[in-house]
């Protein structure tokens, strides 16, 4: 099953898609797909609800795909999580997971416009596996806990600014990371206990041309961990999305040009689908 | 005036505060004081209803003070951002603001209960000039523009922990800023055009013991520049809050202790009003 909002932005509407690609309306069930609907058990809900043929049917032609979860309530990053990545970016592998934040108004349909930022001279791609919160984390005993608190996973953009991230920002990445548009994720949302995160390819295209291509197998730390680690600094929040790292192949290792208008860059993560974005300039 | 938010978490009445300190129930203008109410013109709604004598009387006695906003999408931290506190941290003044994110759900009423961290041994205070702001902010073309996009100021305490910040974060100093209860604001909201933010004294005391001194006049980069710069790199939301940096005198310097269960911090700022925070063991 896949969950995705359809629509114009701000009047997404929720649909599932089964197995048979038929799309059923969610709107008798729920307004919306947020952190509340996913902690008050919304998915077992559609599940039960398709099971029982209860909701209308939906189309999908022609419409807008938006982010699968509505805007969360923060977007929260892990860095140089890939070693060959970190390598390319003239760093060592981390000790410890390293953290930053996106605001949560960069969320962005998988297919929309995206934008170069007015100044930038270096917008980068980075293809990454998104996890979507299902329950609040706070202080989890263990990794192995992690898991009941995870609604699902989605395919992410960490569109990043280098220049701004790394050049005039005093060390703090966030400044890089936070233009509109900067996190475009989905098209889907795919329930947790129906894909397994530990070995999916990931891959990046920038005008066609291939750029990263590397599997989640490669995580220096892996979701339940991230999961666990973050739940000692923070609290998660059912709808949170956590960006889990990218791996090597983007404008930073200085082997590609950064984005210019006029690119297409197209991300594809097996098993939670692919987005196409048309870059105009700010 | 003064707005406030009073009642239990979760269950924040709005109410106004005038003059004479006469406290005037805001739920028949508007559910609660959040970015859309400042956006759609909270502000000169409030007082029009005041001038017309619209308003029931409210009590204040006995209740919790909330936060004097909602929930913000954002929570903004300008680092750095006073001559003397970089030196007492090791650093050198910035050349430009120095930016990072706190999850919006630190946010924590002024004297409610605060919590130093599972696992923490450097719990530190920062008492802040905190900007919030009133409609969205995007791409100024000056710090002249800032102005018009800011609702109001309040007390901004950004806690801290520096060994998550400093020690385990690989540089990013999120990871030791968003532990639950890390933001307390408030007690009020003054709007804009009711203080002059750029020379207020900005206290902080622990157990009673004076620790921070200082001027708003000292810092490096004023609200406006601020403001400006932000807005060239993300997009600022109505309801928004920035923190615009803390002065000298923190447990960082090495001068004075970290804290502990039983500590009380007390933050206040000139015509902002006084936070009391006693902490316990999280």
């Amino acid at each position: 099953m896949k969950l995705m909002r359809v629509g114009a932005v701000g009047a997404e509407r929720p649909v599932a898609v089964g197995e048979d690609e038929q799309a059923w309306d969610l709107t008798p069930l729920t307004a919306d797909i947020d952190g509340a609907f996913l902690a008050d058990g919304g998915i077992a809900k559609v599940r039960a609800a398709l099971e029982a043929g209860d909701l209308p049917a939906a189309r999908l032609d022609g419409q807008r795909v938006g982010t699968p979860v509505a805007r969360p309530s923060a977007v929260i990053c892990i860095g140089m999580n890939y070693a060959a990545h970190a390598a390319e970016s003239g760093a060592a592998p981390p000790e410890q997971p390293v953290v930053f934040l996106k605001t949560p108004n960069t969320v962005a349909g998988p297919d929309d416009v995206a934008y170069i930022p007015k100044g930038s001279t270096k917008t980068d791609w980075e293809v990454e596996l998104g996890v979507v919160i299902g329950s609040r984390v706070s202080y989890l005993d263990s990794p192995q806990d992690a898991g009941r608190h995870i609604a699902g996973y989605l395919t992410a953009n960490d569109l990043s600014e280098r220049a701004f991230q790394i050049e005039v920002s005093g060390g703090q990445w966030s400044k890089g990371k936070c233009a509109p548009g900067f996190s475009p994720l989905g098209p889907w949302l795919v329930p947790a206990d129906e894909i397994d995160p530990s070995n999916l390819r990931l891959r990046s295209w920038v005008n066609g041309e291939p750029r990263q291509d590397s599997t989640t197998a490669d995580l220096i730390f892996d979701v339940e961990t991230i999961v666990h680690h973050l739940s000692q600094y923070m609290a998660l929040e059912p709808g949170d999305v956590i960006m889990t790292g990218t791996p090597e192949g983007v404008a930073l290792s200085g082997r590609f040009p950064y984005l210019r208008a006029g690119d297409v860059v197209e991300i594809e993560i097996e098993g939670l689908g692919r987005q196409r974005q048309v870059f105009e300039q700010a």
